[in-house]
């Protein structure tokens, strides 16, 4: 499990004066980002060896609004890793008061630099598996 | 059913060369507004009359990748309307060829101005039933 | 001169209820990809030829706020071509009353695929003649 | 002067692997909130009492790209209090080695709840001129 922080920017708001629903799947990405940095590489290093992890599924939950300027939680775990495909799971909570936001999962593919699926390559699988 | 085309902006690409994941979710809104639209009014006029429908549930599930300057079909429908609550599905395609992009769906729950949950207003569900 | 049409999204509103700035910007891109449309090819032709146009400056000056669901009419002109550069002008108007929402100017260098500024190639130069 | 610094969000980026350029008014945006918060205040507070800041220019020059993962740092200075409007300059750098990637300003003009231009208020510059 994995915690990231972020502050909700003006840009993310709507006019409803809440954050715009497809922002969360922008911060999942960020927490999947630091997530991978927590297992001591980082998903530029994964791109730089021709790795390439693709979206195959996104979901998310709304409970209760994001707002300008909140500082927002986002608690990540890798709950599912396949010879070819992973799954994160996310719960976006609002700092002050550990109210739950939303939460979700993403499912993802690994590709190579040509685009066709791939195995995970077993440098790959060392980090996750040191951690899991 | 509705369809409604719009083309892939630069902005929408990351450095993989594809449409970042939760660009789908700004269309599938962009192609409820033109559903709402095709019934006659508009979202836009629901919130002069403080009907806001906000984002219960959020689901897409991606087949294909969209590129920079795609024409893109986006085809909706209302699949279910509650008491309080309405849900949309959606396919996205890619106009050259028809290919299946990626599909989806969102849940929606009806708030008056205060933002609490309302039971749909009988004016609005004149236009739903309309066309279903 | 060209004009694009567009309808604000609500994911580029923000809580003040108008357009959030940046997207103006996003704006001037979609209005200059149409504006190579218009000449006959597409920015998409470019890239496929290694031809890479970037941004080297950005100016936008508000004059009054485009709102949700607006009909925006953007007219873009390509006020001077260098050997190595280019211009463009942006009108944005509010279409029902063509009042002036915003106006500006994107400055461009082209570069080859290794990133380095290179002469606007000939073949380039010939679509955008035949316009001005 | 205040420094802010974030890290580049895949979202940000393009499909030429660098960030796109509308994102840079973004990180502007978000460096002006922390030049606030920094001031002692909040602009979240000025919107709770009626006070709200509208953008009414916008430039940025583009030196060299800003990458995926970087850690971007944005200087903000508030070079020009008027009695009606206010200007801030940027440069934002690259963390690694401090190289200037992209410079630019914004003016802003004060309006209250009703969108009319006012003064600023007396106590919004009691926080600017305890800083400057």
């Amino acid at each position: 499990m994995h915690e990231t922080e972020l502050r909700v920017r003006y840009e993310e708001t709507d006019q409803m004066g809440v954050v715009y629903y497809s922002n969360y799947l922008v911060w999942f990405e960020v927490s999947r980002a630091e997530y991978i940095r927590s297992l001591g590489t980082s998903y530029k290093e994964f791109e730089r060896h021709g790795v390439n992890i693709v979206v195959a599924e996104a979901y998310c939950k709304y409970e209760l609004p994001a707002r300008y300027d909140d500082i927002i939680i986002i608690r990540t775990n890798l709950t599912e890793v396949r010879s070819r495909s992973l799954k994160y799971t996310y719960k976006v909570l609002r700092k002050v008061d550990r109210k739950l936001l939303a939460s979700g999962y993403t499912a993802h593919v690994f590709v190579g630099r040509n685009g066709k699926p791939v195995k995970i390559p077993r440098w790959v699988l060392g980090y996750i598996k040191k951690k899991n």
